[in-house]
């Protein structure tokens, strides 16, 4: 059915961030046929959630198309570097696929991308350390499994805006992430937006939309 | 006790955001203390949630204090002009108290306020009316109870990042505010950050950082 | 055992609405059974949730069976045509094997169906574009998934009843649906009525009941 | 400040059903000021939620106006009469004031309202007996606290759509209602639509829908 | 360990239920051991939960053993026959499983088992039939998933008590058997007690205590 | 209107459970027609929940009648005397009400009752001392919040069915006595039917129903 | 009645924890026969939640007693001093309440406390600052309300026990202290034992027994 | 990526609990890394949530590696003995994984363990016989699923700190441990320090620390 693959190609024009293909429940047949009508009419394709057996072979379908095994994207080409350093902050080894998500997605929509993915509470000093670097991003996401409080340690240290991912890294009380997002829309550090659990990409968008902020209005 | 109102005077120079003082389960004595002291400090004071019966009292605490009874807010000086357009939008009277509460922060905070108080998704044609004045803004709080769709929907319109607090408005299966803050996370419109239900100051903090992110980084 | 497969075959001239086989939590054999005692009792045939894998082999239970794959339906027959056309609206991919589910049970059931696949409120241009073709449908199927917007845009620009249909599309806290579930329950536009979520059939099943209405009452 | 009353007048043109006042989380001057606004527009006022309190004083502020404290609404005027009958079902005492709601707003809206306020369960002898009273209804209304089983029970026994109303009466594990939602969504009988917890407004608006559109598509 | 199989044969003495296997959770090798050392104990065995793929071998572990797929039951030997008639009722096939465990269990503990399994509410007629033969159990056991209302109904037609068992039949808003677990603690006909989602074992132990109930004290 | 006080006086013939008046969500006026119908109609006379403000009053209103502030009940007369004796535990002074609730039931049922009313389970010596007197209960109901705990340790002494019912008594994670319901849904020793949370009139309920199965079946 | 004060005073020997009154859900009555019981047997008296209105007047029902207004504690005399040190941190004015009530039960059971309140993880600093004093304690309470994460850090930086007290200190997607109750199960930092919202006594508890095992075991 | 296995050496110094790998959500290869630099660094090798199919390939990794199935740890080496009695009790077969995991993490920390795993509430004597091995222990570990009540009376028994696991153990109303970790935050028992569900080894790590306050402060 043609309309699976409608893209909103005006989408970038008007909100200034591109539709790009989720591959989540989408059939292989569907995540190719969504990644070739993207690359025909933009010129460039994007698709997250893709599974490792599935990903190569959709990479292959764009011309120049690659895959990411663990942030998980098909990507094939990208937009005009901004010369705008972004960072990415997480824990640990668990917490990677979605930092790695939001990184790729970071790069792909033309930033730098600072990242440091040893940061977690139990050793204080790590974010500490990094917090020079952190000074020197325009916006920071942080990603953070469990407990989920890294971003208000972050949002109290620097002044750029911190995105909050939870991630659904935990077990028993975690509830596949609950945990986590409630500990973030409660950080008692102000200026802190959340996102969806696991939502690498829709922070990596937000983060776009905020560098854009600069340029627009 | 003096820990109880020891102010971390520092962080507006660590974050940009300056401490404020949450009334909420505080004495009315606590609070008076409280804008004393930030007063003292610092040349301004604010104070959110502060009860209307208190409101007046406390605003005579220190000098030129005012009282916002619909924002709840007590405020007295503020931060220098940006001369940067911050947009506010909500549906109608029942979420009134949260956009003001974030439009009367981000003036004290230096920033032009464009206020849309008409926008509920039930009558599509009144946001569609306020997208022009909506571009002009660098970034857009969105308040919304009930269902709390229309951050989607403005996401979906305009280019600045948006920033979408869930009101506690609405009733059974509203569970305080759950339904709207649920909706908010899982917008299908990407570049939309999340604060906590009826948290109007978070909201403009955040705006606040995404403006400052412009000048500083 | 026999209570397994007595059909309620008195519920269609009772209710207006057949029993029809729900073979979710049944075997093949069992699916098989109530088919052919369905087709033997009613001369038609009609199951929902009937997994890919069981699909073909089950439509060959009964003359002229056929499995619709999309909408995971086996059908055999169906009620003479009413003539009266139903909307079927949903946002996109993801979606489609509820908003399928709706629009093959309402044929079955004998009526015109309007569909409309693209209709996310990210992109608000493509419903209000399908605005005319909605009108004319005595009543609309609304089924979305993550933030569960749609039902109360529809139910701001038409007279007719909709019907809204959360999916379980989505993840993190979309939590299998319940977020789509809350907002639409919640939702501002008066007039809409709810269904479980991923429930297409009782969708369709309560459409009907409302085409009938027009006849019996 | 103005855009608090702004009715949307063109809504009842647009979608059939007209704006109305709902009282809760709003001063009673702001109620006031909306009944006369809405009568001003229409020539006719409809409010809900409106406390016992502040019943009497608001009806005075309208040329006719009265105040029905069961279903706590104020009414002046009404639309014109349809003919049609539409059933308000429910268990007892504990459920009359949503009930009421919905029997009061369908007379509003024009039509004649079978009810029927003694149907438990517990006595499922007293729903048979008005199994032929509700036959006669065009669409039935069912509000129902505790397991809400009672849509259910009607569905399987009429021809007619049921729009179920579960009701936040009860206690312990009734979660203010959400047991009774939950119920009516699991619904065994298909062909019901579920409006909020306590909506008595929304399904009598959806009832409203449900008769218009035998009038116009 | 020895630990893992001490049986607590004391149990039947002291509370009049014998203490049997639960086999989920458990590996083969340890089911296979319980039986064994349950059979050399008490000169029986019963096991419930035990998976298709094991169900056979393990029955062949025991003298006289047996596997009831239905059930999911192994089981030798068995009580003394009491001559009392208890009652299990459920709606249809979904429900079996759960429904054939109790009415297994309960003919090991020695009772004498009235089933009737079509009698979901959605038509109604079907319980009013059965009514005389549930008047004749001493105790009745009622299973139903989805919106749990049969119990409420089965109470208000006849005097002996009701045990409630919630199955986790159902999808989407069930919450696997959440709906129906809190409509049967709601129920608003009073005798009823409630039992643990799926759990058909623990209603017929419950049932077994009330018909000792009458012979001990 | 008549319908709110029709009794369903048939109900005790049909199910041997009188209906009684639940005063809770209904006026001091309606409380009172109720009580004066029910003395009409069956010669005594049963309110549960009735506030303290309220009780001596209505007390008044039939003769005889008599509150008990404890149990929060309204009572004239009562069943013939069974000679048959019913349990009722429970851990100390904050679940008393309960307690009180359902042995005041169980006494103007006819029923002696043993109460004991210090058996929490961080002093396990208190229930094992009440053992042989509850061996002599032909049932036995445990109130318990917090925790839950206590009906398991009693289901695992005696050999008479348990009625557990869970209390709202406690703070935080008990969230309202949603803690001991799931405590007592799990417990693991068989036999415990569980009611409603603070449901200590159910309880009775269903303690009576299994007491009159001794007689009637 | 008798039983509702009858002390458990074996408890201190068996457990080395004295049982105390938890005066919520008490009248006034009942808790004074509680403290003058208790001292009777004991020679002090210890009651924690003590209303404001009730606190003085109770203080007088016993030898030496004072009421604690910001612990909400009555108490008469103490258990012998041990010289041991146990530290009490929270982040600022709202989890006082909480931290004084841990911190006034310490007391009396006879230990020294260091107190820390102004540790906020937003202001990093502040609790590195306090890392020297923290490691001189043998075990540290930590009440932390919002996102709950300074048990997290603490017990990152220093070697004893950290014992996690939620408070339901938040708005919104706190859920009461939920959210901060989750954070701390979820703590990335081993070695925290948490316990119920709000329990500041509960954490003096087991701080106390923990200390009273180097001195039994 | 090097960051995913920068251990934090210095943690064991800073806080006595050395960091281990926690397997669950990495790959085979990146346990190995993991498992081989730990052992390099500290002379020791600890992984705990190893699966069966992995455990002897990984516990081949490192000199004198071994896996242990039933707590599904891989280890080698070890600290020095303490000579500290720990105590680990649980109900039977199913919460022995947890429990073998808490006390293969205290035998590895260097403790002696005291294990009793036929404890459940059900057979209340069991426990009571312990009673005197648990005296003998500085703190005692209670492992429980389904009704979590154990930690309770094991508090109320002995003097030692009881450090309280809940396990998923159970289905239905136990919602993957919910009912347990409940009950447990609700104990009536003082002195109970509660961590995440199925925590073993955070519940040893916890037991660990306590050991050492005798020790350090």
């Amino acid at each position: 059915m043609s309309e699976e693959v409608r893209f909103d190609h005006a989408r970038a024009g008007r909100t200034g961030m591109p539709e790009v293909v989720f591959a989540e429940r989408k059939t292989r047949a569907q995540i190719a046929l969504c990644l070739r009508e993207q690359y025909a009419g933009a010129g460039y394709a994007f698709a997250t959630r893709v599974a490792p057996e599935d990903g190569p072979d959709l990479a292959a379908e764009v011309p120049g198309g690659r895959y990411d095994e663990t942030a998980r994207i098909v990507v094939s080409g990208g937009l005009p570097r901004s010369g705008v350093r972004v960072g990415v902050v997480c824990a640990g080894t668990s917490d990677l696929p979605v930092a790695a998500e939001a990184a790729a997605t970071l790069h792909w929509l033309g930033h730098d991308v600072y990242e440091r993915y040893d940061a977690g509470v139990a050793g204080i000093h790590r974010i500490l350390e990094a917090r020079e670097e952190l000074e020197r991003c325009r916006v920071v996401v942080v990603a953070a499994g469990m407990e989920g409080a890294l971003p208000s340690v972050v949002a109290g240290l620097i002044g750029a805006p911190v995105i909050a991912v939870p991630t659904s890294v935990g077990y028993g009380a975690s509830f596949g992430g609950l945990a986590a997002l409630l500990a973030m829309l409660n950080a008692c550090a102000p200026g802190i937006g959340v996102v969806n659990i696991d939502n690498g990409f829709g922070a990596a968008a937000l983060a776009h939309k905020i560098v854009l902020a600069r340029v627009n209005a």
